[in-house]
């Protein structure tokens, strides 16, 4: 791709007002950077035709390609796509297919077309249509010249979940497609790592982490970390093979054991599907993640048919009493220690009735703690018919309690899902 | 005040590559409008001279305030101040105030300080310095003058737990003293409601809402709504005095019974904290927030002295035999009944021996649900040694499984705090 330069302008009051977070330029960013497009400047900019058209004219004197969003909507004060056409000097005409669109949107989800959605269905001579399955603003994309210099606008609605699936499934082919003439499409798998910190894993896998093509790009979560793996190429075909290839190379740097998924985002869900598929019950007995690990799995829909239920055990008494760990036990060793965890997840398994329990005890802080246990341990605990093990891990006294808790939550579906998956997952 | 207009410019290249997500522009933007300044730009650029250079002109010729967020660190691309200085016409010098703070500061944190950090002791002359508590660059607020026309320029670090205290400590009141001469301050407080949505609270206190001393502006929520309060006055004395009589004025509109706490941020805590001090322990039944109760609750520190635990029992099974509701009531009424909500937390109450049980079942969706209970349909039990009572919430079909299940959790903490603070809570 020939180097061009892109920059991002979002456009709304409310983003002005504080009301609510630009999460658009950043998605925008993160992606075009993946591909390799330069972003050198963002900016926010109200409702106002002046401030807009001075906020255009500023991005269109300094770069190849301009992405607005915001201001498509169907209000008298959705001036995005008026002001760019006027800009570059193109009419603007009804566009029935667009018109008939929005219609079909409103009868699907069964509620009368405002009149004003009309106005949507104004398009600038010559426009690219971007399809919005999830909204009536279609996106725009416009070739035009501004100053005598080869410009290129592309407009996208403001909400993120309208947004973020057409930046994916359009905007950043529509790019390739212009700027890459040779090599027409980009291709991303997404691998969701846990049970490994992000500088843990980047050292392992440093040597791919320079690819140009695919472009393998990390992004850290609390106890988990993604690898973003883009391709750029000729056929959907050949970027599967370009990801495919790089996913094996970085499974030869023996990170299977931490891969919980490729593509599905998140663990519970992972958990949840691979459950199902496996017909096998999970419970859960939470300390220091209180009920973490319950709420997660009861996100994914559809978690009743492997998730009968957990107890969150949070005092001793309720270890003992609710979930049944002997008394002696936690005398012995505290409730923080392998043998207390092995309780857990064998007596929850029992009383629930489950293929396997999972259990986590530990402190997360900033109180408790020991010289041999400080904040930051955590010992989970999985049973299942054939064995019950025990794994201690440390998390950074640096961390605080959210990241501790969260991380701990992920670690013991991490481990569920490695222990019936037979080590390596098995997910492609 | 007299009206001024202010931009914002955050300065990292990390904001441009989409790494992290740019709050410091919402959070600066939101204080600001509450104070009555208006800002009409909002602009990123990455660690480059001329790039930077070119957003401070641009923002300088528009308004009357510039702040930035970033580029205050000790490496050799932090350059905020070096060129904010430049385009002003004002030299730098090393403050020997700054440097011994800073090495002050790693003295506290018991790390030796890098020769790098000694950069964060230039100054520009002139120039205010804005205490930063939290870290080793201080904030600075510089007058100018930029073609002929009277500026300010406040510089503030990137990291948004330095960035936020700072605006809220020191940038807020610097601009009252400056721009509003007669009257110094500006103090705020936060009415914190649960149990009521956004717009039901906001048509009952609609004729507060145009006040424009102190300020009434409401933040919505999930399950939560927050109004901040904030009073431009001559001291903090006068500031309180005018907040108080708006909360008084707002009481009186019959909405105390939603409101659950003034100036503390979360429900979990206001409840941990009241729970403390009333010496009582609270335990969950927890069908479908699947633990998410029980998971905020241990969100707080300290939350062991009051929530020993609880149980989610997801499954009609773990209800019956591991919670001890009956099996006739759930045959007779189903899961998701006011019989089943009353048992839930009748049971779990004496099973963890606490004075107070709370259970929530319902349909989170998207599946499930019938005529008499569509998605969307929650029932919440509260039991205390004086009674159990079940409340019917119905939250709009329209909200998804996210919203549901984290608005029944917080009604379900609010029905609690009012059960124990006697219909309305005594909090100020």
């Amino acid at each position: 791709m020939r180097k061009i330069s892109a920059e991002i302008l979002c456009v709304g009051t409310e983003l002005l007002l504080g009301d609510i977070i630009n999460t658009n330029a950043s998605y925008i960013s993160a992606r075009l950077s993946e591909i390799g497009v330069s972003v050198y400047h963002q900016a926010v900019v109200g409702d106002n035709e002046d401030r807009l058209k001075g906020a255009i004219k500023d991005a269109l004197s300094r770069s190849d390609v301009l992405i607005t969003s915001g201001g498509l909507g169907p209000t008298y004060d959705d001036i995005t796509k008026e002001t760019v056409s006027a800009l570059l000097g193109i009419e603007m005409y009804y566009d029935k297919n667009i018109a008939e669109r929005i219609h079909e949107y409103f009868k699907r989800i069964g509620r009368a077309m405002p009149p004003s959605n009309e106005k949507q269905a104004m398009t600038p001579v010559g426009a690219h249509i971007i399809p919005n399955p999830r909204g009536t603003a279609p996106g725009l994309m416009i070739d035009g010249k501004y100053q005598g210099k080869e410009v290129t606008v592309i407009m996208l609605p403001g909400p993120p979940c309208e947004l973020e699936p057409m930046t994916d499934e359009s905007v950043l082919p529509l790019l390739a497609r212009k700027f890459n003439a040779e090599k027409g499409i980009f291709f991303s798998r997404n691998l969701h790592f846990t049970g490994i910190g992000e500088s843990s894993l980047e050292e392992i896998i440093r040597p791919l982490m320079d690819s140009l093509n695919p472009t393998v790009a990390p992004y850290a979560g609390e106890g988990e970390v993604r690898i973003r793996i883009t391709a750029s190429a000729k056929s959907e075909d050949e970027g599967r093979r370009l990801c495919d290839e790089m996913i094996d190379k970085m499974l030869s740097y023996k990170v299977g054991k931490y891969l919980y998924s490729i593509d599905i985002p998140t663990i519970e869900e992972t958990l949840v599907r691979l459950l199902s598929e496996r017909r096998m019950t999970l419970s859960t007995a939470e300390s220091c993640t209180g009920g973490l690990i319950s709420k997660r799995l009861t996100d994914v829909p559809g978690a009743s048919s492997v998730f009968p239920g957990g107890i969150c055990s949070y005092a001793e008494k309720v270890k003992i009493n609710a979930l049944g760990v002997e008394g002696k036990t936690i005398e012995e060793h505290t409730a923080v220690s392998e043998e207390c965890a092995k309780e857990m997840a064998e007596r929850v398994r029992a009383l629930m009735d489950t293929d396997i329990g999972v259990s986590v005890t530990g402190y997360a802080g900033p109180g408790g703690g020991d010289e041999a246990n400080p904040v930051g341990t955590v010992y989970i605990g999985v049973s299942t018919s054939e064995r019950t093990f025990v794994k201690r891990y440390s998390f950074s006294s640096l961390r605080d309690r959210v990241f501790i808790r969260r991380a701990a939550s992920s670690y013991a579906m991490g481990l569920v899902l490695s222990e019936i998956g037979n080590g390596e997952f098995d997910i492609r």
